[in-house]
């Protein structure tokens, strides 16, 4: 089998539609379907292909872009109407898809690929679609390499822009539940405690909690339909940070009264396992954790020094910025900027080389900026 | 009381550095005090003020900036060496510190007035001090805005360019405990999950996972200290992601083994507080308090336009569009960079005024980037 000639697209949401987008740019002959007439033609209207029709010739490869509710029965459907397609689907959680197509489809699920491109975007629907949603982005493919499926469906990834990583449904289940569902679901949590907050309160919030709970604003539908298609995965994970914040929690009971937890404990174990170790420990291992997210595009993290420069509240000073920055010629390879609340400044961040750091300090403070070259640890 | 003339400063790590440094740049005289003769010595030479004498004219104020642990202690035994000076600490927990100070200091605790800038890093120490540290940050002080000791704690914090806050000290436990002590505690339960992932699984680390963990890499000693010292605030808002935490739990239990919570529930209650209903109203609970979060420089959010760019991973490509971006007089308000792990590329989106939006846009695209006008919702 070669790269796909003709795709048919089932679902025209963000990731639908972004995938029509980004096969038309490559010339591919897409078509594309809905249960919203009104969703279908929205796609057509924006490029994503043109709107299926009953006497369609057959596709090669079906993606079903479906919500993960339904994508199995979608995928089910697809694999019967076109007997000599190879059908795929985009769902974030993949050993439930592949379950319920295997029970259903009988020998047509041999042509079934599940697949998953890590590309999502708070805002959904074919309005926000865009040809480049998956250019650089990893997109699993659930199946042998050397399969001609999933060959296919690899190539169809490949010509999105996308990078494919093999692995099997339950890997990936697995490896979302941590890295995906879990951190949405505790930073959901932290955002609900800041519901009956006082106004002064909420005031002190920083760039901490706003990046903890910055996902927290996702959609409540399409997480329903995640969630409770990863549960069996997303359980065990769920339970390791419940066991951690209980421990903390009882550490914390134990500090306000302590009467009760050394009566529970010999003296000689409270050294080791009293309430200031848990603590200590709970943050050392998150450490750990978070050290093991790979750098910036996969590759080790490379020590850059960051230079800091405060940023005044008017208009066109980041522009300024920018400006001197371009003209600088030192490359940039990673920014922040951080502001806090009732604040008349930020703080841009510039991650550079540690040995152009100095020269881009020297060059902003000649310009009458004030930064700082910020060692990292 | 007018505006401090001399401060001491006991404790010369990041914080109490960074004040000495925004004191000296503002004419103060500065004296700089440490258990640490290196740390003190070391602050003296970053400029932070001079290494304090035993014949010190009586300062204004003091500035007790040690460790949250030990801080009230120097702030008893300052009360007592300083007879006519105010006192202040900036640990991050303030109920436990006064009332620590009103058992040993008698009297002499009229004279102390507990405060907490909201400025932290991930960095510590003297050699990670800056004069702008505070600039533009709030700043808490427990005590009555006409109160004399609170006004001479009030300038000094304005002196160091921070925004004052008047907090009494339960309020200000309670506030950070949401918004700082618990966000932080499950950021490290969430990334302790990611320690035992496979290599293949942690690749599919997104922008989602990295923001919810990014303060995961903060000091336990530190963080050991803190929470300890506010655990009375801190067990609640624990128990209340706890209580979220496990009826998402439990939700995903019954789905994966629906036979026991049939069992347990009518089926007419299932409709609204079936296990799906559970997860929707987690997920938007988080939506909830995540709304509550202050805008940028605490104003309700504007609707800013966002201009997407792809920034191709070539040295310089970042520079080039900040060099458009200053050339096209578009005033930027927040720009915010994201990669994927194993990217070749990095998408750049740029917050700008929705009228100007189509004018970037056009620019960088008549240059030769791809650049997309993403409609916010």
């Amino acid at each position: 089998m070669t790269t796909p000639q003709r795709v048919r697209i089932v679902g025209t949401g963000l990731l639908g539609a972004s995938i029509g987008l980004a096969l038309r740019t490559r010339g591919v002959e897409v078509s594309l379907a809905d249960i919203s007439p009104v969703s279908m033609a929205l796609a057509a209207d924006l490029g994503a292909g043109r709107m299926a029709q009953d006497d369609d010739a057959a596709p090669d490869v079906v993606v079903a872009a479906a919500p993960p509710d339904v994508v199995a029965q979608v995928v089910v459907a697809e694999l019967a109407r076109w007997p000599q397609a190879v059908v795929t689907d985009v769902a974030s959680v993949k050993a439930r898809v592949l379950a319920d197509v295997e029970a259903h489809a009988g020998a047509d699920a041999a042509r079934y690929v599940g697949s998953h491109p890590m590309a999502g975007r708070e805002r959904s629907g074919a309005v926000a679609a865009r040809s480049d949603l998956f250019e650089g982005r990893t997109w699993v493919v659930c199946g042998e390499p050397e399969d001609a499926p999933a060959v296919a469906v690899a190539d169809l990834a490949r010509l999105c822009g996308a990078r494919v990583v093999h692995m099997n449904p339950a890997e990936h289940d697995v490896a979302v539940a941590a890295v995906s569902h879990v951190p949405q679901v505790a930073a959901s949590a932290v955002a609900a405690q800041l519901r009956e907050l006082s106004e002064d309160a909420i005031a002190l919030s920083g760039q901490g909690v706003r990046d903890v709970t910055r996902i927290a604003a996702s959609d409540p539908l399409l997480w329903t339909q995640i969630l409770s298609g990863n549960a069996e995965a997303v359980v065990p994970v769920l339970d390791g940070v419940l066991d951690e914040l209980t421990q903390v929690r009882d550490a914390l009971t134990s500090i306000v009264s302590p009467a009760r937890a050394q009566s529970a404990v010999l003296p000689q174990e409270a050294s080791s396992n009293g309430p200031r170790a848990v603590l200590a420990r709970a943050i050392a291992d998150g450490q750990d954790g978070r050290a093991r997210i790979p750098g910036k595009h996969g590759s080790p993290r490379t020590a850059y020094a960051t230079v800091a420069v405060v940023i005044p509240d008017e208009p066109g000073s980041l522009g300024r910025v920018f400006t001197l920055v371009g003209a600088s010629g030192v490359s940039v390879e990673d920014l922040r900027i951080e502001h806090d609340n009732g604040v008349a400044a930020g703080l841009l961040e510039i991650d550079v080389l540690p040995v152009r750091a100095a020269t881009l300090h020297e060059m902003l403070t000649a310009e009458g900026w004030r930064a700082h070259v910020l060692e990292n640890p």
